[in-house]
């Protein structure tokens, strides 16, 4: 009698006949005695639907409409999903976020959770009820509704798991685990049967689709102990094999298993490069060309500043592309000339490549041969970023697929481990 | 510097184009002074797809979770509409209904405001906004999603209008105003440009689809002044013609008017019939027969119970063809043999044609004509039912168009006034 968390992508959720199989492989899970909540996205290709309708109206449609119109979305998934649960007989109600409520902080958009009220998901799991709670979205302080950006759903399916302490929140995707790297790229791409959270953290930061990255960190922050499993197995799958297939991200380096030094090789087109030039270099210049992008609400992913010459240093950064032009336009319009750059120079066509792994932490050298590596295949890089368990560097997008499989094979993770 | 409610329908706002003539529609009238709340419907053809949807799971969906769904169109439109607005330089901000919030009970499918708080309207208004709101939904008590049923943003609209006391309600259709009857079945059929609250209520409950019934019930118990307009016309418009367009629902029978005796023909061939023969005519049998339709939410619209002969009845009345299988089955199931009836006998091939006027009040023979008319025309009456301003018949379905032309020339309507 276990508390489980299910979260569906919208490629499960994708037909009629689909949103029947999730129902089917939920009322299976519900009827061997689980106590059970489910998150599902929204349909496949309708949070783009209804984005391109916004955008259709004016490029870029006001922040906190075009929430109202993206989350419905999933208010639709939930309300098909608990009508499939009742017609095959499981009690289910379904909720949006604001009525259970997930609240968040007011960034339309990429709103942040910042609290789960449980008083209606206890109620409901305690008259036996399947719930059903919209992914995605949720309720700023001012009472209006919020999203939480791409792959919101695992977010939002983790963060309810927290709330609820699951014991475990399954994340059914079309992939069937985390992988070494994209087997689309490395056909010899292995599954990870566990994976250390930080570990994922850094592949789910490094652009590995499987989990939105904040998915990642919410399970890091309250020991959500979270499964990715495929959801294309027959629904009618033997229960205790389903639970156990898939990736389980963990929170322990286990002492039994033989650590691997890199788990994987995780890579990423979605950036792009901004330099600001000879720029003087003193106190507070970071702050003054990365402080108008973080008002307009732009992420920043890696910052470069190297050792200044003549007192004037380049300063660079990597943005989403979709905010690539934004960025751009913030910095020439309130940063470039204030504070006596040359110039600016942006690049929207490169790729970052990363060997993430926690047995780095113990092995030197793990640097030097993936530099070797790049070089040996003639791979200029171009930017260089470490943390402790991962190094990610940025090349031309153009060598993307081959550095990933020089990587791949370089660091072993061809064979069998 | 009037309040003023705008209310659009689902074909007005059916593509990103029409929204943004909506949108400059309603610019017009914000830069004209007038402080505007402005009630959009689904795009059309969205509330369909959306309902058909959760059919397609289960052909009776849940009403709790077919309203989850159903009610998402709404929310689409009044964010597009939003994005539109604030496109053109007017502040706007979009509402759900519970967000307002629009109160009402628990009849998912069809449920009935039974308040609504205004303090959030009245914020955005003082802010100088164009406030939108979500048509066609509310919120229950137990902070439940609820729909109001086909056609209830004209409803919203009207409700809203009352709340916080606007000047005017304005009804944006396909349709420019209130017919004497329909015009693709009368080409004489004219134009109203007034007609009476009550008179209208008739029109309305006998199936001229202009305006839903609840809103001109809405519009009569709080005195709303409402008018139904052309959304055809171009928004650019002078704004002192469109205001003076349409058909405009007033709450005198004024003198100065010279009152026509019948002001339209409605009709419709939304409802079936349904028997229950030789029934005991005890006391408490019409109860034991429409207790139980009652408890089955299906709502009935004439009744006909007949002296008794013999101690025996026949007890007639007609629902929405929509509930007549349902209702058939209840009755099979539970009423029937428990009250010792004879028969159940259904017909849904049935049409209702009304003759309506306040003028009626006041003249004899009304009845006569249209009972004479029908005669000539070979039609036989299958039910008749008379309110003080209107005479409705039933007759079969096949006659519908015949009797409306008929009627339409013999109350003299094909003559200008």
């Amino acid at each position: 009698m276990a508390l489980i968390v299910h979260k569906y992508g919208g490629t499960s959720m994708g037909s009629v006949d689909r949103i029947r199989n999730v129902a089917a492989r939920v009322a299976k899970w519900h009827r061997a005695g689980h106590r059970m909540i489910v998150v599902p996205s929204a349909m496949s290709g309708e949070t783009n639907r209804l984005i391109a309708l916004a955008k259709a109206i004016v490029p870029e449609p006001d922040p906190r409409e075009l929430d109202m119109v993206a989350c419905t979305g999933e208010q639709v998934s939930v309300g098909l999903l608990a009508v499939a649960l009742k017609s095959l007989g499981v009690e289910a109600v379904s909720y949006c976020g604001w009525q259970v409520a997930v609240r968040t902080d007011s960034a339309f958009g990429k709103a942040r959770i910042t609290a789960i009220d449980t008083v209606r998901l206890d109620a409901a799991l305690n008259e036996g009820k399947v719930v059903i709670v919209a992914g995605f979205q949720g309720v700023d302080p001012h009472a209006n509704l919020t999203t939480l950006g791409r792959g919101g759903s695992d977010t939002s399916a983790v963060a309810i798991a927290a709330a609820v302490k699951a014991s475990e929140c399954l994340i059914y995707t079309d992939v069937d685990g985390v992988y070494t790297t994209d087997p689309r790229i490395v056909a010899e791409a292995r599954r990870l049967e566990r994976i250390t959270f930080e570990e994922m953290l850094e592949m789910a930061s490094l652009g590995s689709k499987v989990l939105q990255i904040r998915s990642v960190e919410f399970a890091g922050k309250y020991q959500v102990k979270t499964r990715v499993l495929s959801s294309l197995t027959p629904p009618e799958m033997d229960l205790e094999e389903e639970a156990a297939s898939g990736t389980l991200i963990t929170f322990e380096e286990e002492e039994s298993m033989e650590q691997a030094v890199i788990s994987g090789i995780a890579f990423n087109r979605d950036e792009a490069k901004i330099t600001v030039t000879r720029v003087p270099d003193r106190p507070g210049v970071a702050y003054s060309i990365l402080g108008p992008i973080a008002e307009a609400n732009i992420d920043v992913d890696m910052i470069i500043q190297n050792q200044s010459q003549d007192g004037l240093t380049d300063f660079s950064f990597t943005v989403h592309r979709n905010e690539y032009e934004r960025a751009m336009r913030v910095l020439r319009e309130e940063v470039v000339s204030q504070i006596g750059a040359r110039t600016l120079i942006g690049d929207a066509k490169i790729a970052k490549v990363s060997a993430v792994g926690i047995g780095m932490r113990s092995h030197v050298g793990i640097a030097s041969l993936m530099f070797r590596t790049l070089s040996s295949e003639g791979i200029n890089i171009q930017m260089i970023s470490t943390s402790e368990i991962k190094i990610s560097v940025v090349i031309e997008d153009k060598y993307m697929e081959l550095a990933v499989r020089a990587l791949h094979a370089a660091f072993g993770l061809d064979q069998p481990g």
